[in-house]
């Protein structure tokens, strides 16, 4: 299998928490978001629409990291991502796509190129912004993660799932934008579970071959 | 089952597809995104997230659209809605998910209010941005389903899917705010395709109770 990544974008990082959870290798190829390489030639032959992450496995390309990381479920189940009940599995799914499309979507670099290059957005302003947008998500999912039962030591009960490979990314992230988390107890509680297992810390971006 | 949704709601309509492709009842319970009845008290103790859809079946409540038709998908598993090897799964669900994240929450009413309030942004750039995020993601929808052999009738072979619960309540509200979408003949020609079923039909706007 190979990854094509950046060790910043938190959309690659969701797939190498997967990845490393399930014990699986990939090449890594690294596309410098920074330096616009996505919008090269060489990567818009892999990827229709200039973003990372993209999959390969045996000669097939896989896009967005949700997913991808069903893929990853289907075809190497053990340990599992996702709970067994029906019920179960879309409240996994929707913490996750809370993340993915209520937070990251407003947050990354082309739409906050946008506000301050088109519309003439502040720095300042263009924080707010994205500190809004996080924050926004971010109540959403601790309301959710302190008062459903499910919530275990992790997002849902005592093993790391889907949930997780999106939420840690966004954490992340928002540590990067010096977003005040504490108001989120349960976030941050589950974000450093998380952070203190091996899969997760490996996944991590500053411990990609590509990190600056 | 209970659909807590709005006529215009667009992740709503994504549902109401799903439901009525597989020949599901929900009772559909409204609420006025114009007029801010997500954030009155009623719904805020059914969301967590003030958002719609949010599905309730044998009293336990899902939350964010393709989560929800995932689990319908798993709970009344005919008609699929996906197919059934794993790369063709991640290929439908890549295509829904470039709807769901790179395009509808970029353009959300709370987005576009954010840029008309705080930062005060014109009505004339409103719309650009919003043409804007459509194109970029058409773009990509298009490159993928005019260029990759699993295209049939539909997004994905010759029966409707996941993707297309995606794709067509995005065209219908691309063709509200009147983005010009001669650029993209693959997703016109599939979303006539859709339109001609009678399930999609009875999922449109228009056709709602609370159609206004």
């Amino acid at each position: 299998m190979q990854l094509y990544g950046f060790f910043r974008s938190s959309a690659a990082y969701r797939v190498r928490i997967a990845l490393a959870l399930k014990g699986l290798d990939a090449d890594q190829v690294s596309v410098h978001l920074g330096k616009g390489h996505q919008y090269g030639e060489a990567f818009a032959a892999v990827s229709p629409q200039n973003l990372v992450p993209v999959l390969e496995d045996e000669g097939r390309r896989l896009y967005q990291s949700l997913a991808i990381i069903e893929y990853l479920e289907e075809t190497h189940p053990r340990p599992a991502l996702l709970p067994n009940d029906p019920f179960e599995r879309a409240r996994v799914r929707s913490l996750a796509l809370i993340v993915a499309c209520e937070i990251h979507p407003l947050n990354n670099p082309r739409v906050l190129n946008y506000l301050t290059g088109k519309l003439g957005v502040s720095e300042d302003q263009k924080l707010e912004w994205y500190h809004h947008w996080v924050k926004m998500g971010f109540i959403a999912l601790e309301r959710r993660l302190m008062s459903e039962r499910q919530t275990g030591r992790f997002c849902h009960g005592d093993a790391p799932g889907l949930a997780d490979c999106a939420l840690v990314p966004q954490v992340a992230n928002a540590n990067r934008f010096k977003v005040d988390l504490s108001d989120f107890p349960t976030i941050r509680r589950i974000n450093e579970a998380c952070l203190a297992l091996d899969a997760f810390q490996r996944a991590a971006p500053q411990n990609q071959p590509d990190a600056e």
